[in-house]
């Protein structure tokens, strides 16, 4: 028996307990027949050809779970292709038939996924509402008079519905998270260019990003493991390296003053509210941040020359089928017929000068935490207002894009009623995509909010993410270098930070050694002697930081291993023992800061 | 008695012999006055206000050369602000009075230097060629008959006659280079943003970059390293990060087949392949590499969109004042009106797509190596045909700024005549600026051609670039890491290399330590010894690598410093002392290697 949510882990579980591929294939298209909502999928993947892709997957990986997404189910957003089925992009008289795969799309079938169909969107993914399709609007799971959100309207259903495991979006304004927030899930948005857009019908070229839908933020960015990775056939394709984040007490920005604007939910600014104290309770040093450059950033995205990517999209179509867009994208998209080449480089002039204003903003902080939509609304006062309220959605996720940074949407509960969710994103620097991961697993957790649909489920724990393997290297320092000692600033001044205070095990002897300024320690092993242990410290430091102090460490001191009254061995502090002849033994002390203490009792 | 050319080292000689800064300033305004070209300045600094200035370092810095810049005189291009001198840009009508200097100006003044007047250029700096002033076309200081290049025109004749010690120049398709090659000098085109261009008049906002003009590459890197450094104020200001290139063998791409065009110019294309030969002579690998890709690039700049970012710069003041222009510079920032904002972000598209071609060259080669202009034309040419002989000069510039790349441009040699010179252009990745140096500098020397007009003047010494300090750390090893034995691989597959071989003084000991495996020796100073000192190697590791080496060190080995034969002192292996205890001391064979052998003989 299958839960309502098909997370990674319960369906791994599944297939470990002898549910098959064919058996689990039966069960998606039991539940998309019976699903309540008809405007998710715009083409399913026909019945046999979805059995026959199980059959093959076998075939050629008997093994359960022997893919890294091993008979995993997905949807895919009717704007990336998957070959055999139609590409439509939500306007049935653009639609074509690729040959291939996208690359994203390939990637994930050669680890062992299986497409169900492809989603309903906003047509030519222009929206974050997911009211403008002819093929219907897709609703909230929690409330069907709601907006799904988009553009990403279905994929993001189809996964709160429990249709499929995961699914794909794009996002150029916030398609991949503003869906996730009215569905509490999880929305995955890399740094643009890290997956690659080849097979994707383009929105803004410059700025458009695939993006994944998934129950966990494990999940999430599992799959964008998968799909990553340089396509030199895509323009905007980079060669990314990861960048990283403190692993404890992030500083997390957070919305202040006249930039807290939530168009008078109360319900979501309590929930925002919420999630800065739940961050705080993980240890997270709260920093409110202005704002302003990131929000006047947004606003080029629709009001400036980035427009006319669309229009650059879809120029040749437009000029034959101008009747065939839904009214609201089409006027949005001639609007780019007002701009020329002068105001786009103008546009681009505007978009660095608030880049630069952004970096005094990124110096206060590790990442931003900003409520994904600030509000919500239903689909009939959403088609009544449809460009502005539409803009209301936008208002913390347009920036990203344009700005160079990845996001994680994360859920963050239900209003007082338990009615409607709403979610939180983390937004990093450039290619921090993996190192926003943990926190915003750990927060997501906090919320104790269910994955999609299901509101009481507990996360699983197998998808839980570990923070990143820190490269910072110890090392055991016993002297000058300890905590409030002269020398403890060449640890400090290089980002290095203290993990722990110790004692060595018994078999150190400690002496003060002749001469040295300042004074320092020399400890020397003596595997026969039989002490009660030196007082430590162990520090970590930047591998480079590292390399240089271990270089100035001048003789007769050096690094070695050093074994702890845990019986753990760390590199550090040790002595060469021909110096501490004639230096007087200290070890009696417990450790340099005591002995320090005697010599200079006022101190 | 100065020399010809004003270089940093010359005249840092003289002011260290006595000479003063108003002697300087005497000297320069003199060979001011006796310049035979009268095109080269449009504004000169007025004589009373350079003694003040002189007057004022002195009483700021009286030691001489106690400053970077120290009385060195420089000109500025007249797009580049000068406090107190009107900026024109060569366009009479559009001049403007700056309340405060450029950012470079003010950085270089504060290390010293003297501005002493700014220089003629193309009209808004749109232009190679130098004929594009209302102020007359300075010409090459080889032949009157023959272009100065452009468009800093007279910042390079200003240096290549005598007149400055260096000067700053704009490039945005090759500003900085063109005239470098035509006037015999060094021209240092910094990666974009790694230069601010606040207080600079723009050409093509996104792509200018301010450049310098000297007798030497070791000159040219330390006026730019003065310079740079991140600007907020200016939009595409960037904080960089230095990249390196190999210090030895770089592998050089090379024009080759039909990308190999000289318009005819047997006597440059000669001298590019006579540079060629000379690079290889300094140990480069010649890779023929296919320049289309970058050609394609080069286009768009002014085949393209781009040449809006030039109507965005003018025009209000070209609304008002479209009579102003020189008729050839009017012509192509009109073009610009052919633009919209589609064509701008498909332009954008296309270049996108050539730099992912151009990933694929960059592969094979660490730099490139063309032409800096592949020939040259007299004025009366130039004039006759101003746009297709312009673009000439281009087609080996043209790409650098649009594609992120530094580059460097020095001398190449004169023609067969001893007539005019030609020059070739090191190229490479984004923020390779100081890694290109020492190639360049080496080469440079080898062509023998002289500085600026003075053709047979030796280069001096002391403006030699050294190879960048490398920033690997050097660790001596002792055993198993000595080359060909068991544990090498670790220094070697982490992209350690081998600097040296030595031996340590006479004050350690070496052991076989018991039970080790592979089989390893401790190494333990006795101060009390006098031996004849133990094989070591000292090897070369990046710094991260050097951490995770350290961290893998098992007890009782560790590392401190050591002392060598030569009394230098270097982090290396060393043992605890009581690990030895027990152990056979093998001092005596001199080496770890030795020992080995004389145990297993058929080894």
């Amino acid at each position: 028996m299958l839960p309502t949510i098909l997370d990674l882990a319960s369906l791994r579980s599944a297939y470990v307990a002898g549910l098959s591929p064919l058996e689990l294939v039966e069960e998606v298209i039991a539940r998309c027949s019976a699903s309540d909502d008809p405007a998710i999928f715009i083409t399913m993947t026909p019945e046999e050809e979805l059995r026959a892709a199980a059959r093959e997957l076998v075939a050629r990986a008997p093994e359960p779970n022997s893919l890294p997404l091993w008979g995993i189910p997905f949807a895919v957003k009717d704007n990336i292709d998957v070959a055999g089925l139609p590409t439509t992009a939500a306007c049935p008289a653009f639609a074509y038939h690729p040959q291939a795969d996208a690359t994203t799309v390939a990637r994930l079938r050669a680890a062992g996924a299986l497409v169900i169909g492809k989603t309903n969107l906003d047509q030519f993914a222009t929206g974050l509402n997911g009211t403008r399709s002819p093929h219907g609007a897709p609703r909230s799971v929690f409330d069907r008079n709601y907006v799904s959100g988009g553009s990403s309207s279905g994929s993001a259903v189809a996964v709160a519905a429990g249709l499929a495991s995961f699914s794909l979006g794009t996002d150029t304004a916030g398609s991949g998270r503003v869906p996730a927030a009215f569905n509490n899930l999880v929305g995955i948005k890399p740094t643009p260019g890290l997956v690659p857009n080849v097979g994707v019908v383009p929105a803004c070229r410059s700025v458009d990003v695939v993006t994944v839908f998934a129950a966990t933020v494990g999940d999430g960015i599992a799959i964008r493991g998968i799909m990553e990775g340089y396509d030199a056939r895509d323009p905007f394709s980079r060669q990314a390296t990861p960048a990283s984040l403190p692993s404890t007490r992030p500083r997390i920005g957070v919305l202040d003053g006249a930039e807290r604007e939530f168009y008078g939910n109360r319900q979501v600014e309590a929930l925002y509210d919420a999630a800065i104290e739940r961050a705080r309770s993980l240890g997270a040093v709260i920093v409110p941040f202005d704002y302003a450059p990131f929000r006047q950033a947004a606003e080029l995205l629709y009001n400036g020359p980035w427009v006319a990517e669309r229009l650059a999209a879809v120029k040749e179509f437009l000029a034959t089928n101008d009747g065939d867009f839904d009214p609201t994208v089409r006027v949005i998209i001639e609007g780019a017929k007002a701009y020329d080449a002068v105001d786009a480089f103008e546009g681009r002039y505007r978009l660095e000068a608030l880049r630069q204003k952004t970096r005094a903003e990124w110096e206060k902080v590790d990442f931003l935490m900003l409520p994904t939509s600030p509000t919500t609304y239903s689909v009939e006062e959403m088609q009544a207002d449809p460009i502005v309220k539409n803009s209301h959605f936008g208002r913390y996720t347009n920036f990203a894009n344009l700005l160079d940074c990845p996001a994680i949407a994360i859920p963050a509960g239900f209003d007082a009623d338990r009615h409607l969710p709403a979610g939180v994103m983390l937004v990093g620097p450039a290619f921090t995509d993996d190192a926003l991961a943990p926190f915003a697993d750990a927060l997501h957790r906090t919320a104790e909010a269910g994955m999609g649909r299901d509101r009481n489920i507990a996360l699983p724990e197998e998808s839980r993410v570990s923070p990143p393997a820190d490269d910072f290297v110890p090392i055991v320092v016993v002297g000058a270098h300890l905590t409030d000692m002269p020398l403890n600033h060449e640890l400090t001044r290089t980002g290095g930070y203290r993990l722990r205070t110790g004692r060595t095990d018994g078999s150190y002897r400690l002496f003060a050694l002749p001469g040295t300024i300042p004074p320092k320690p020399g400890l020397v092993r003596d595997p026969a002697f039989a002490g009660d242990g030196v007082e430590i410290e162990i520090w970590a430091l930047p591998p480079a930081a590292f390399a240089r102090f271990v270089q100035n460490i001048p003789a007769p001191l050096g690094v070695g291993k050093i074994t702890l009254d845990d019986a753990s061995c760390i590199t550090g502090f040790l002595c060469e023992a021909h110096a501490v002849t004639g230096g007087r033994e200290i070890t009696e002390f417990g450790g340099w800061r005591n002995y320090v203490r005697s010599i200079s009792p006022v101190a």
